[in-house]
């Protein structure tokens, strides 16, 4: 068992979301995450999906979203020639006291404080999913309110593999 | 015609995300962007899903929504009360002329420089929509080889309508 990166790049319509998601439901498979945006050119859409699971059944839905019409490419990012990021929001229940802290937290993570109401902070923090989760860790002295997780999004470092799509 | 956000808080199943991508394609509709992250409590996901079309056709599809069991809650966020973020990473070719350049451009907009290769730079950004496409934009005078986007998350200001999730 092992995590494992897919990185698609699809047609932009509107079904091969629920598709992609569909292949690895029906298998019982739980998605860890999935993130997509359209590239820089609007007909492509670029998704990154962190599952983790069997090898082999693995390989069996890569061969499978290889077979979907939409899919233009497919390929595994493999951490030692790849950079992950994600983007995490964080609300905290804070007083005016508990702020404090919060931001001298945020400070160390380099982690920026997005809203302040009387009651809460908004922090928001990007990097990979270690990182993000540590600072969740340390922020459980605190009463954490709502958290909105983006998702890993990847690219491969260099220009090995890059897909020359037309301007 | 306008953008709608939508925040669902939904079971952590299998199925959740297909089912819920799945509503919006079977009307043709297609998904600006969709992130899904655990919450605090691993047993709920929070989903944010960016949409845009005709106001009659989005009511509807919120009332669907809801009626899935695996939907715990969902609300439209206003922009007035919200805060928005994406993730964006842009590989720009670049050779050690053009990398002053990207970097200097970088520094305006509080982007990061992620990864350099002999031939590429990795950029990272975050902010809201306009932000990271104002960003590509300028990045057109270099080629832009590859772009990642992770969507929009999202969470209202303030402390009202927050689901107090059992620790």
């Amino acid at each position: 068992m092992q995590k494992k990166v897919f990185q698609l790049l699809v047609d932009n319509t509107s079904g091969v979301l629920s598709r992609i998601a569909g292949l690895f439901s029906r298998r019982g498979y739980n998605i860890d995450s999935i993130t997509a945006g359209v590239t820089a050119d609007p007909r492509y859409t670029r998704i990154t999906i962190v599952t983790d699971g069997d090898d082999e059944i693995l390989e069996q839905i890569e061969k499978q979203l290889e077979k979907l019409v939409d899919v233009r490419d497919i390929r595994v990012l493999e951490p030692e020639n790849s950079v992950y990021r994600e983007l995490c929001m964080i609300k905290i229940e804070a007083d005016a006291k508990a702020r404090q802290g919060i931001i001298s937290l945020a400070e160390v993570f380099r982690a920026s404080i997005v809203d302040v109401a009387p009651d809460a902070v908004i922090a928001e923090i990007t990097g990979n999913q270690s990182k993000i989760n540590a600072f969740i860790d340390l922020l459980s002295d605190f009463r954490i309110l709502e958290i909105a997780r983006t998702g890993i999004a990847g690219l491969q470092r260099g220009t090995e593999g890059v897909i020359w799509l037309d301007p």
